[in-house]
């Protein structure tokens, strides 16, 4: 079986081949590159719940290669016993972690492949999910280079683009939403400068967009989060672009913390605020934003760095890692079957039939 | 020559007296409490400039003292000779930041001191600058406690308050300015709680509000600077209240970089934001905003924490350590000569004839 191709330029946070899995550990960036082997699911749910993986699509792909790991290592040639044991292990990875429904989406697809496929034995359902999982890891590259097409158009030559967190090839198989975009752009002749805000606590634009951007000579400027609303109401932010996490079908995006900031900060300032994910982080069995379950992570994410106390012991602590920012701030949501502007509850559903 | 009691239970940045002054490391906090002694004016702006000690009050304290510290060590017996040096040592501590309004109006109440005094010796002229410097001291924090008075009356019983940076008792001689105000609730028997802005990448609000909070036991929540927006959109915040560096005549605020996004996202919540500063933080001299010149400093605040880097070697950064809040955005003005609202170019004009 063929797999990812390794290409020391293309920067895919998740090597699946030959039946095996190697995580770059994205809590060690951008100071180590570390690559993690996971030969188990267990192994994979842990490296979702810890952000060795993260962003909503990798997360997908990461919960696709952890369900064939599970369903390879049932010992059963019962059919009856292997769809139990599967969906044990697919109620594992579900567990991981709350806000990115691609995750739920991946592990949906997996069953449903498996479903599909009823009448074949345990053997050959087992290497028909890695063929799944595989598609799934291919797949995502491919969808995030023909969003990244779509959205191209939507950046001027010479703008200065704010992003928040990573939604770059780290947080997918490769490529990226936000950043494969901005990537298209740039292949398309632009001149284009990013501002990657740091993205508290967890320091994803510090650690992750700076240094892919940086990889790819794309020039890119480092800020505090706080310091987006100042840049724009000098004139200095032209646009800002992000992922997501999971999109209601009104339009309503779920995505990492202090996105709704930025976007109430754009539309203070008349900035286009564009939203790119694939139709796998499209969840339209929800009417509204409101209904999109916000993880609250550990408060030492914020009390510390490493081992630097960084607040007084004991200060009690919010963390929610996402939020929710309303359809209305959003100027386009640019996925890889289309852009869409405007009315979304019609435009998003429109997609799917594409 | 009396000076500032010290109280374990009151929290006191600087200590002056017998002609002796202490900071409190402010760099160091929460996890350590040092005190540094400093004898000389250069010793003094280097701890301004260093940060040792930080919020515009406080900083107008320590270059008052420092000015003094520079006046007693002139060389000299001839007037001429003096007013040349003294002139030389304010000059070295204007020069340590540029924002904070105090440090500027101490320092030129210093010289008004000494120019008003030309007939006196250069003993007598050293003499009255000390009582000079310790009189900007204690009326810092009595002009505090009368500014918390004032603006009591805004915070309502229950009040969850955000606030941002430090503007507490760490940012002035003693009590503070928007955390004076909140002392000032709590001591009229209103029940609140705060939700302090960690405020990257300097922490103030981490590492400093956090603490003298806790120390005071008004209850505090620490969450980070791009989490306001969320919990205002969850209705968890019901006002806003932050210090200022420098108001210009119309009312704009320059504040701590993130203040202006607090400032919008209260808006968009239609919840007050509230300003709190003495009269020493107004600029009549300025008809707006856009005249406050805003400190950059040095990267490495952002790209590292302690030795620990967070950001790839070499990327560039903006660090612009404070923004300006148009005066439109401000619910309202809190001094120690009363609360300003709605037209503040009469209203701010009007507070220095009370």
């Amino acid at each position: 079986m063929s797999g990812c191709q390794i290409d020391k330029n293309v920067i895919r946070p998740i090597r699946f081949f030959n039946g095996a899995c190697q995580m770059l550990d994205q809590r060690r960036l951008p100071t180590e590159e570390i690559w993690i082997n996971y030969t188990d699911y267990q192994g994979v749910a842990e490296a979702i719940r810890s952000m060795v993986v993260r962003g909503a699509p990798a997360i997908g792909v990461a919960a696709a290669i952890g369900t064939w790991f599970g369903a390879r290592d049932i010992e059963t040639e019962s059919s009856e016993v292997f769809f139990v044991e599967l969906e044990k292990v697919c109620e594992v990875l579900a567990a991981t972690r709350p806000t990115a429904v691609n995750l739920f989406w991946a592990l949906e697809r997996m069953k449903s492949f498996a479903h599909a496929n009823l009448d074949r034995s345990v053997l050959e359902l087992k290497i028909g999910l890695e063929y799944e999982a595989l598609a799934i890891t291919q797949e995502d590259e491919q969808l995030c280079i023909k969003l990244g097409r779509h959205g191209a158009g939507l950046i001027p030559d010479g703008a200065r683009v704010l992003t928040h967190c990573n939604a770059g090839a780290l947080a997918t198989a490769g490529y990226g939403t936000a950043l494969g975009v901005l990537r298209a752009a740039v292949a398309s002749g632009k001149k284009i400068s990013v501002l990657a805000d740091e993205t508290r606590p967890f320091m994803q634009g510090a650690r992750l967009t700076a240094w892919e951007l940086q990889k790819d000579n794309i020039p890119v400027t480092l800020i505090c989060d706080n310091m987006a609303g100042y840049l724009m109401s000098k004139g200095e932010i032209d646009c800002v672009i992000v992922g997501a996490d999971r999109i209601a079908s009104n339009g309503d995006v779920a995505n990492k913390i202090g996105t709704y900031t930025v976007a109430v900060l754009a539309r203070e300032h008349n900035l286009p605020f564009y939203v790119a994910a694939p139709l796998s982080t499209l969840d339209m069995s929800l009417t509204d934003g409101s209904q999109i379950p916000i993880e609250e992570r550990d408060a030492r994410e914020i009390t510390h760095v490493g081992d630097i106390q960084l607040a007084p012991s004991g200060v009690p602590v919010r963390n929610p890692a996402f939020d929710v920012t309303p359809a209305r701030f959003v100027t386009a949501i640019i996925t890889e079957a289309g852009v869409v502007e405007g009315d979304y509850s019609q435009g998003l559903a429109a997609l799917f039939n594409k």
